[in-house]
C-alpha cells in the first residue's frame, strides 16, 4: 500500500523538526516534502545535524509542500496558516495546524489575543479540533484539524474528567504550568540564551498567556458553563516536557474516590494517557520524546482541593506527536501508528 | 574589638557549609569551632574541596562547638536540637537553630507532623522565630532562635502585606512552590542522582509536607485568624533557589493599587526584600548566593486573584543568610553586617 | 515468525534498562525474562517509571532468564558473568556480556586491573569482541560475545583507519574523553548527587582507568604492534554520551587528504558510523538515544597532528545499542533490525 | 582614603558586569562610571536584574568613563581597545584592558589571526602582560596593562613550572581545554540557545583558536625557546569554568616527585594557585565564583607524560577577577584586595 505523504510546512522550527523526526519512524507514513521561510534551498540535516544522514531533505516552497503531499502539516507563526489552509482546501490535501489560527471558535476572542481576523469563516466552521482524547469522534476523516497547543493540551486533559462530571468548582481553577525551553521556539531570545537560563526559574506572561482563552474554550465546552481559569506559566531550564499542577475547589460532596474513579473511566481505554496509581506523582521525565500524557491525582483533604498533574512532551503530546496521532483518526489509520515509542529512562 | 565566636553544629551538611562560607566574609563574627557526626576528625575541606586552603578546620564533637562558641548554629535533623538548645542555655551561648524543633508554637501540631514532643517548655516559651522582616523586634538581644525553613520564608514574605491588611481572602490560598535540590540535603537518594533529575521535573509530598503548618502559623498570626492553606512544592533542576507562585482571591474592593502600596509600605526599608517595579518576575537566578528576598506583584483581574511570587537562595535567605541575619540581631550588629553579597549575574 | 526470546539479567542497572527500552522496539525480537539483584520480585516500571504501562515484567533470577531466553545479555559488575556464560553455554543459548569479564584476552592484563582470574579458559577461548565495525565476521553466528565498554567503542573508532594504515605513530597517542553520567551507573555516589556534579567538570582515574588496556589491545591489533596510549577521563554534567578527543602524531608523509580517503573507504558502508564532512565537528547531542558513532576528523598542521574527534551514546553504541547490534550478527538478523532510531534535534 | 575611582567600557558584556559585582565588593575601589554601546542610557540593573537595587548605574559615554576614572577596564572585542588606551594614556588614566589588542608582543602574529594592526607603537611597547603569577614585576605601577584570555591563563599556569625548569619536552606539548558558556559572550547565537546546547558537549575551532599564539609567546618565554602547541577548546554545558587538561612529555630523567615539588615551590606564596594535594583532581566546580586557579598533577608512567589539570572560572581568574588583581598591582594595593572570595561549595 502506498504510504501517505506527508509534507511538513515550516519544518525547520522545533515543531516542525520534531514532527519529522516522527514521521520518520511512521510505518504508514513518509516525508513527501518540506519547506522553511528562512533554510530554502538547505538540507534539514544542515540545520539539525542529528537528522544528518538520515533526513538530507531540501527545504522547498511552501508551495511545492502541498503539491506533493497528501497531508501538510503546519508549524508557523500564527496568522500565517489560514492562507495555507486555503491552498490545501483548494488542492484537496489534508491540513493540520501546529499554530492558533484555527484554534478558536469565537473570533472576538481570537482578534483579542492575537490580533487578527477570520479570513475564511467558512473555513473556520469546518475545522475541528484536535484533542482526541476529548473530541476524537470529531476528528475521524476530517481534513482540517486544528492542533492544540502544549498547556491546552495537558491542562484540559488534567482536569476535564473532574471537569466533565461536575466534581469541581468551575470557579477559582489555578492552573501553574511549567514549560520546558523547547516551548519557546528555535527563535534566539536572551532569556533563552544559556548562561541566563541556567540555573534560573521564573514565571513569565502572569496570567497573560495566550492560551489562557483556548483552555477556557475547551473547559468550558466540558462543563457546559462559562469557565474562567487563573494560568500562570513558567519557564524551566529543562529541554523538554510541560508539568500542570492544576488546583480546583472540590465540590460539595465529591469524594476523592468517585473523583478517581470517574478518572479511571474516563482514560480506561486511552492508549496515550497513563493514569498513574495512588502514591506516584507525574513528571515530565517520564514521557519524554512520546506522545504519553501522565497524570496524577491528589487530594487537600483540609481545604477542599483537587490537585491534578499532568505531564506531557510539550513536542510530543504538546505538538508533533498529537499532530500524527489527528492524521492518523484524519486517515483512518491505528491511531498508534508511529507513535509507539518508549520514553528513556534516563 | 574582639569577633563574635561563631560555632557550626552539622557543619558538614548544606547548611552548614553554606554558613561557613558566609561567616568567612563577616567581618566581626569568625568560625570558632565546627561538628559534625559523619565527619568527626576531617576537614571541612575534605567534605567541601571548594574550601581548600580557605577552612581547612577539622570537625570535632557538638560538646567543643558549645565550649568554643559565643553562638551555636545547629544544622541538624529534627529532633535532635532540644538537647544542644538545653546545652547552650545552660552555658549562656546564644543558639541559632536551622532545624524545626522549635519553630512550631504548638506541641500538638508538632507531634502531629514530626512525631516528637516538646522536652524542655520553658525553652519552647523562650524561642523567637527568626523571620526578621515580619518580627524583628522580638528577635533583638534573644539568645534561643528557630531559624525558619526556605518555603516558610519565601511563602509568608510573599503574601505578609496583602494577609496582614485584609486585602485577600484567608480562604483558598495556594502556595506553588519549586525548590532547588539543595533544598534535599547532601544525603544521596536515588531521586536526586544525577541522571534520575537531571531533565525531570515534578511535585512531591503533593498537600503533605511539613512546612504547611509553619507556614500557617505565620499567615495566622498576621491576619488574625486561622489560615489553612494548600501547599504544593516541587523538585527543579538547578541547585539553588525557591520560587513560591502564591495565589489568593482579592478581597472585594481590594485594589491591585491599594495592594502594591501595601507592600511598597510594608519594605521600603527592608535591604533584603526587593520589592520589583511593575513587569518584572521574580526569578530565583536573580538572588542566589544571597540573602535576598525578591518579590513581584501580578494581578488576574478576570479571577480577581492576587498572585504574588518571591524568589530566596534556599540556602541564603532560606536557611544560612537569614540564620547570619539573626545572629546579628541577637548580637546588636548591623543588620546586613556579612550579608551584602552581590548576586552574580550568571 | 517466532521472534527471538531475549533475556536480560541486571536489568535494573541502566544498561539493562536501556536493552529493554531498545528490545521494545526490535521487530523480530521481545524481552522474554528479565532479572535483578536488588529488585527481585519487583517490576522494571517500578523502578524506571518511564515504563509503566510498557513493560511491566516482573523481575525473576538469573536461572529463569536463562531458562526463558534464545539469548542472554548481562549487564552485571566485573566477575559476575563467568558462571553466567558457562550457564549459557551448557543450556545452548547466546550470551551477550556487556561486562568486562570476557573483553581481555590476556589472563594477565586481566588480573591486573581487575583482580580476578580467567575460570572457564575454554570458554575464553570461544569468546569473539563485539566492535562490529572492525571485526564483524568474528561475530556472526557466534554465541558468546564480549560487548566492548563505551570508552573502548570511542576511541579505537576513531582512530582505527588511521591507525590500521600507518598514519601516525603508534607513540603518544592521546585520548581525551568526555562522558555523561550514566556512564557511571545507577549507583549513587556523592559525586553524581545532583548538586556536587550540577555545574561542575573533572577528570578522574587519570591516567589509571581500567578501559585503558582494552583500547590498548583493539589499537594494538590494528597496528600489528604494541601500542601504548594516555587515557583520561572525564565526567561531562550531562546525562549520555561519550566525546572522544584523540591525538595522534601524523606518520612522515602522511596526508590529510589521504588519511581522510582512509576513513571515507573504511567507513562507506557502516550504517552506525557517521563520517562528518570537513568542517563539521562530532557532537554528543546528535547521537542520544541511537547506536551512531560520529567521527570529524581535523589535522593541526603546525604540529603534525591528527585530531580525531568521535561522539557516541554511551548507552546505545556504548553499551546496548552495540549489544543489540551483536544479537543481530549472532542471529543472522540484519543489522540495523531495532536499531534505526532517529536522534532527537532536542 | 578616597577610594580608586573604576570605570567599565562595555560594562554590559559579560566580563564587565562581573568586574562590576567584584568592585562593588571591593574595599578601597568603586565603581565611578560604566559604559556600553547597546545600552547607552540604561541602568546596569536593567540589563542584569540580579543587580537591582545594588547597581542601578546608568550607561554612559566611553568618553564619559574616561574622565570620571583613575583607571579604566575595557571588555571590548578587539580592534576596538587600541584607541581607548591612547585616549586613557593621553589622560594619564591606568588602562586594563581584557580584550586581545595588547596581549600579542609580534605584530605579524597579531595580524595573522585578528586581521588588524598596531596603531600605535609607542603603547604596545609599554603594555605588559597581566599574569601576575608569571609576571609579578612587570605589572606593579603600570598603567598600561593587557590582561589574558581564560585559557591563557589556564594554560601556562598549568605548565610553567614544568616548562621553566626543562622538565617537559617542549615538543608536543598538547592542551585539551573545556569553557563553560559564558565564554562565548553575552551575544545570542544558535549553538548558544539553551535547547541547542543543553545535553551537549563538542569542541569548537579545533587548532584554530586565536589563543594559540597567546599561549605559545607565554610558553616560549618560559622555556627560553619557540614552544608550539596543539590546542582544542570545547564548549561545556555549565555557565563557568575552564578545565585545561594538559599534556606533555617527560623529558628524560624527569621524575614526577622532582616535577611536583617544582610546582610547590613555584606557587608556595600564590594566594590564588591552589596545588591540589596528590589525589586530589582539579574541578572547576571549585573555583566558582573567585579569582582562585585550582591545578592537579598527574603522571602516566607507562608512557612517559605529564598531565597538568588546572582550573578556574573563565570569568574569574579568566577575565574580570584577574583584572582587579591587575588594578591592585598596578595601585599598590594588596594584592587579594577585594578578591578573598570563598567559592560557594554547590
Amino acid at each position: 500500500m502506498k504510504k501517505i505523504q506527508a509534507g511538513v510546512v515550516g519544518a525547520t522550527g522545533y515543531a516542525g523538526a520534531e514532527l519529522v523526526r516522527i514521521l520518520l519512524g511512521h510505518p504508514q507514513a513518509e516525508v513527501a516534502a518540506l519547506s522553511s521561510v528562512s533554510f530554502t534551498g538547505q538540507k534539514l540535516s544542515d540545520v539539525y545535524p542529528a537528522y544528518y544522514g538520515l533526513c538530507d531533505q531540501v527545504c522547498g516552497t511552501q508551495e511545492e509542500v502541498v503539491e506533493q503531499s497528501d497531508v501538510v502539516f503546519a508549524a508557523l507563526p500564527h496568522g500565517l496558516s489560514q492562507d495555507l489552509a486555503a491552498q490545501c482546501h483548494a488542492a484537496g490535501k489534508a491540513f493540520i495546524d501546529l499554530g492558533a489560527d484555527f484554534r478558536l471558535k469565537d473570533e472576538a476572542v481570537y482578534r483579542k489575543w492575537y490580533g487578527g481576523e477570520f479570513r475564511f469563516p467558512a473555513l473556520h466552521e469546518q475545522a475541528v479540533y484536535g484533542l482526541p482524547e476529548l473530541f476524537r469522534e470529531e476528528i475521524r476523516g476530517k481534513k482540517l484539524i486544528a492542533n492544540p497547543g502544549c498547556y491546552t493540551t495537558a491542562v484540559p486533559l488534567a482536569l476535564a474528567p473532574a471537569v466533565r462530571a461536575g466534581f469541581v468548582s468551575t470557579q477559582g481553577i489555578i492552573a501553574d504550568c511549567k514549560s520546558g525551553v523547547t516551548g519557546a521556539g528555535r527563535k534566539m531570545t536572551q532569556n533563552t540564551h544559556y548562561p541566563e537560563l541556567n540555573e534560573g526559574f521564573s514565571a513569565y506572561k502572569v496570567a497573560a498567556h495566550r492560551h489562557t482563552p483556548e483552555m477556557e474554550q475547551t473547559l468550558s465546552r466540558l462543563a457546559g458553563e462559562a469557565v474562567r481559569l487563573t494560568f500562570v506559566p513558567h519557564l524551566l531550564p529543562v529541554n523538554r516536557g510541560i508539568l500542570a499542577t492544576c488546583y480546583a475547589r472540590l465540590a460539595p460532596g465529591a469524594d476523592p474516590q468517585a473523583v478517581r474513579a470517574a478518572y479511571e473511566e474516563a482514560y480506561r481505554d486511552e492508549y496515550f494517557v497513563r493514569l498513574l496509581p495512588e502514591g506516584r506523582v507525574a513528571d515530565i521525565k517520564q514521557v519524554r520524546y512520546t506522545n504519553f500524557c501522565d497524570i496524577s491525582l491528589h487530594f487537600d483533604r483540609e481545604t477542599g482541593t483537587l490537585i491534578a498533574i499532568s505531564a506531557i512532551d510539550n513536542m510530543g503530546k504538546g505538538a508533533a506527536g498529537q499532530a500524527v496521532q489527528n492524521m492518523n483518526l484524519a486517515f483512518g489509520l491505528e491511531e498508534q501508528a508511529g507513535l509507539r515509542l518508549v520514553p528513556p529512562a534516563f
